[in-house]
């Protein structure tokens, strides 16, 4: 079985370099120096960590087929050497969403906003991985901690990516997002 | 803030006494005599328990608008004086559930297999809430755990709407699935 559940660990160790911590809507997250990612829900993070965020990854909640067909025939896989770039960015949305129904959330998300198809142009280059965390207990501090990775060259399209989401009618439901950005060392 | 998580203790003490304990698909739960229902993910259950189920409320999967509608304008709330019957069913879909696209989970859940039309017919006698678990951690033992309240005079109701949901295509999915049924003291 593949791991679902990851933490990520924001310290003083781990591969990941953090070279900016932005605060976009709300609450800031703490300073840290690096971050470390450890998989799997027995794990207990380093207690002098600066912040532990969980998320587990699960089933796509709006994706379509034929949206997955073009998804897994464009995507490649976290990990490529040359994707020494990366970006933790933490979500939560209001509450206004979350008491929206299913067909109004998929329409605000991609009729409206695009989210999928806007990400469909950014592959291959950038890799990806949405972690849940709004069902982990009842007061997590993010609802979603999506993992991006990139190399050097691609951070321009990462940066027009995140901006192009950034401005859509979705976006109007986040009432918190931070944006840290790494280096693999 | 209303509670989300709840924990059901299977063992020898809460309100509810265990009337019968039957497995329908997959590995059985072990027998209890009764059940405590606790909420709050900060709980830490009797460790003489027989069995703790975790799970939490979330936002609706399936649910559009105009059934929403229906289903707020019909139900009714748990904890009503004449509800003292109850039911707890903790289900697990398989693999090939999990791996479809929201699209093809909703046309098998409702289009195909009626779930929400077939739930409608029986409120408000039969009262219900929805736990879900399978994204608590990764190897929790069920996917949904439902608490279902109605009165002793809708039993055969309760057992007509258990099994019309059986008999559908969506139940071709479940590997596990435990019926426990519970009376108030």
């Amino acid at each position: 079985m593949n791991a679902r559940f990851f933490a990520f660990v924001g310290g003083n160790s781990g591969i990941w370099k953090v070279v900016s911590n932005e605060t976009l809507i709300g609450e800031p997250l703490g300073e840290v120096s690096r971050l470390d990612i450890v998989s799997g829900s027995k794990v207990h993070p380093d207690p002098h960590a600066g912040w532990v965020l969980r998320g587990i990854t699960s089933n796509e909640r709006y994706v379509v087929r034929e949206e997955k067909s073009k998804l897994l025939a464009k995507q490649q896989g976290l990990g490529r050497p040359e994707a020494t770039c990366a970006a933790l960015i933490p979500i939560r949305k209001n509450s206004a969403w979350w008491a929206l129904t299913q067909d109004e959330r998929r329409h605000i998300l991609e009729e409206n906003s695009k989210h999928i198809k806007i990400g469909l142009r950014y592959l291959p280059a950038v890799a990806r991985r949405l972690h849940h965390c709004r069902d982990l207990s009842e007061d997590e501090p993010f609802d979603f901690l999506t993992w991006f990775e990139f190399a050097p060259a691609h951070q321009a399209d990462f940066n027009e990516l995140v901006s192009e989401l950034r401005a859509t009618e979705e976006w109007n439901y986040v009432e918190r997002e931070i944006d840290i950005r790494l280096v693999r060392e």
